[in-house]
Order: structure tokens, then sequence, then C-alpha cells
């Protein structure tokens, strides 16, 4: 079976050292990106945005390693003819050199490890995920401006939240914050549509600033003739909405069945954004 | 040259799987013990916490593979004549098991990884450390009850706090919540003596509650007929305290010289702690 395969550091290798930073202290940062027929969708806002979390932590962007992952990743899944797969890239801080030297919280400025893990993929592209069933998480997420927007490796939150999605057998869970505003989903973002506009929280005490939020935000709301917006959301506001999206990486765009006792009917928003997401991301593979 | 030395569930290793959900996300704990002619500082208060961490992350508490660690990492150092040295045992929530199981936020419920890294010492046993150089972290720490309290591996604040201190070449930083309280230093507690009685900050909504602060609430305050009390602290009560105290377990027992522009003087209290602290833990290796 070639999936899963990783690289560490350009090696074929599934391994790392224990003194590894992102081990140690979750001091890195990592990517998920889809894979479809020698392209990886939306490659560049991915990258921006690891790149804005090494400068936002300090850590050195390993740019030449990056494209070179990219290289060796994309010719081995064309060579064995894998049409879907998984990537997730993560880039921490480094190793601790010699055992001490950066073995506390303040690590030296050394060279970051790259790890590249590609896994098969579970949903066909441009196949439409089933609406989404959610709940609301009672546990708020922590305010934390130094670490918002960016997808650095402190999931607790999210690890703890997804246990609670997985335990009530459900998909997704709402996550506000300690002010009671809505943030996103677990493990996506948000979308509200309302009285024809789009809505999305703000992301800037929490949260991560999803590539395919920023796509909708940049370009796709625009194509479909929505106006959209990004501010701060009530959980009212949100019960309230005629339909709630979720967007990430993986999924792209999927409908909200229902949050708990409160439920949603499509009204063709989120099926008008995926196919501009689709075909989006289809045109830039061309 | 004998140290570093590293096991990785039980076996002398110093690689993990990129799978580990330590290394993905954060998701696991960590202690750090001060090894002294054969015994573990502070051993069990450590694994009381490290269990209670496990239980708040619903990690199964590796019980036995810890304690054969313990001896292993023991004989390692008898064995070579090793009289100190510091140890960072690890906890993680495991390795995801095909790729898929467990490879989201939400982890299979499997088995822990245990890794013990033993290095050099740097302060030897009942040497008094130098009076600590501080300064005032301007970012404060966020608030999460769900993650408070315990060691676990999400530390992208106290690096980034960390990384401060290095470059202002002091020894310190005072950490404060949102609300403006003094919560700790980066890797220390933080005791204010005054008036004859000692404060340390309530640690319930973030922090973590060191095993020497333990101690000096459990014992050694009453030992040195002193009050003790946890409480929530002010900055201007922090600068007004007759002294500042920080503690840790690798340190001990440290006073402050200095907040910025703040200077404390010895008032003998944290002499006193020292030396109860040194002989309690010399009492518990008899």
């Amino acid at each position: 079976m070639p999936l899963p395969v990783h690289w560490v550091n350009l090696q074929p290798d599934s391994h790392l050292s224990v003194l590894d930073r992102g081990f140690a202290y979750g001091d890195g940062l990592f990517e998920t990106l889809r894979y479809h027929r020698g392209h990886f969708h939306l490659q560049d806002p991915h990258l921006q945005r690891l790149r804005r979390g090494c400068q936002q932590l300090d850590i050195d962007y390993p740019h030449e390693s990056l494209q070179q992952h990219f290289a060796t990743t994309a010719d081995y899944l064309c060579g064995r003819d894998i049409a879907e797969a998984t990537l997730r890239l993560s880039v921490t801080r480094g190793t601790a050199q010699d055992g001490l030297q950066g073995r506390g919280y303040a690590g030296a400025h050394g060279t970051p490890n790259v790890v590249f893990s590609v896994f098969p993929c579970k949903l066909p592209w441009r196949q439409t995920p089933a609406p989404a069933r959610l709940i609301l998480n009672r546990h708020p997420l922590a305010t934390q401006p130094l670490l918002a927007g960016i997808k650095h490796c402190n999931r607790l939150e999210q690890v703890l939240a997804a246990k609670v999605v997985r335990e009530e057998g459900v998909d997704e869970a709402i996550m506000q914050n300690q002010a009671g505003q809505v943030i996103a989903a677990v493990a996506a973002n948000l979308f509200l549509a309302d009285g024809g506009r789009l809505y999305t929280p703000d992301l800037s005490e929490c949260g991560v600033a999803g590539t395919v939020r920023a796509l909708v935000l940049e370009q796709l709301a625009a194509t479909c003739m929505i106006h959209v917006e990004q501010r701060p959301v009530g959980l009212s506001e949100l019960y309230q909405a005629e339909e709630v999206i979720l967007s990430n990486s993986l999924i792209g765009i999927q409908s909200v069945a229902n949050i708990e006792d409160h439920h949603f009917t499509a009204t063709g928003v989120a099926d008008q954004l995926r196919s501009c997401f689709f075909d989006w991301v289809d045109r830039q593979a061309q």
C-alpha cells in the first residue's frame, strides 16, 4: 500500500527526533491540503498562511525545503497513479541541538524541521458532502491574539472539542469565545447566510483563518454576487440565520443541517458557493 | 558522552513517529525532574500532576511504563556514576494508527507514547541560585480553565515569552492574565512575601501548578511557620511586596532581585524556604 507515506527533511522517513520542538511544546505550524491529479489545491494560500505563522512565531520560513517537498510528493503520487490524497505538512522550530541549547522554552534560532505526510483522501473531489449535524461546544476557546489566525500546533482545545463531537456521534461543533461570540467549528470555518448576505466571524482573537474562508471572502462571494463581511457573530444570530455553511480545505463548502435542535434549510447559497469553489480550483489546476 | 540519553517506550531510542499526537497537536503532557544520587526529586508529586493531566485530557495514564522507565533511567545513571541530571518525561496520546484513525483532532483511544530524556544538570544540588532579574511580559496568558494547572505540551505562549526573556538578557518574566492579574513567571511559580505572610497566585484559569509550589503550600510554609495563601494577585501588590520568590523543580527556591525598575531586598523568607526545601528533599531521599 503506497499511502500513508512520509518525508522528514526531504528523506523518506516516518520518524523525528524526540528533541524536535514540535514534540516538546507544539512549537510549530501545519497545513492540510487536498491533492488531485498533479495539483495541491490552494497551495499558495496555504503557504502564505504558513509564512505568516512562521513570522508570528519567529521561525525561519523554509521556502526551499517546502518547494522541494512539494515536487517530491507530486512525483511520488504521479508515479504511482494516485489521483487523490490528503497532505499534512508540518514546520517546527527544529531540533534542540545538544540537549541543552534550545531545550527550555526559549528555542535556539535553528533550522526548522519539515515533515510531509500523505494520507488517503476520504471524500472524492467535486463530491458534495452530506449536510453536517452540529452540536454546540460547551467550553469556550481561549482568547490569544498572539496565536490567532495562524495554524499552529497547540491544538488541545480542538482535540478536546473533537472528542465530544465523536462521542455525540455528530459531524462538528460550534466553538464560541469567552464572550459568547461564535468563532468557528472545530476543524472548519463558519459562514452565515441571511437576507442575501454572508457573514463570517471575526478571528482576530482566536480561531484559524482558513484558506477556503479567505477565498470566499476575497473571490467566491463576489463571483456569486453575494455581499460578504467578517464581523463578530452572536449565537442567537447564528440560530436565526437562513443557512449556515462550513468551509475547510478537505470538505470545501458544506451545508449545516442542524445545530442541536436548530434546523436549517438549504437556500442555495452553499450550493452556489460550492460550485464556484470547485470551478475556481479546477481553473487553477489547468 | 553518556548524556543526553533517551528512551522511547522503554527502548533506547531518540526518535518517534511523525504520527505521534504530541508532534501533531501538542497532545500530551510532560514533567521535568531533578535527579540526584539515585533519587528523582518530588517523583510522587510529579506523577500525581501527570495523572491529573492525563485525566483532564482523557489520556490513559501509563503507570507501568512510567515505573519501568524510572527504574531503567536510575540504573543507567547509577551504572555510570552520574550524580546529577535533569529528566524530561513526556506522555502523549499515542500514535495515529493507520494514518487515518486518530489523524484528525479527535484522537483514537490508543496506547500513550512515553519518552524519557536525560540531560546534564546546570545547577548543582543545594547550590543557591543567584537572585533572578525579571521583566514584565507584555502579552497576557490566555484564560482556559480546561487546561489550567496541568503541564500539557501546548506551550507556545511560554515559547514566545521565553524568547523575549533571552533577547532582553534577563532570567525570567512576570506573566499576567488578561485581567492584569499576576499568574507566574514563564517557567516558574511565584510567591510574594509581605508582612510575614506568603501569597501565591490562584491558577484555576491559567498557569501550571508547580510541584515545588504545592510543597510550599502543603508543607514548607508550615515548617517555616509562615502563613501561606493562594489568591488573585495584582501587579501593584507584586511591586509592593517585601520579597518576591520563584519556585520550580530545577532551581528549587530562587529570590527575585528586580522586576525591571522595581528592586527587592532579601528579607530572609526565600533563604528560609530554600533551606526547608533542601532538607525536605534530602530527607525523602534517605
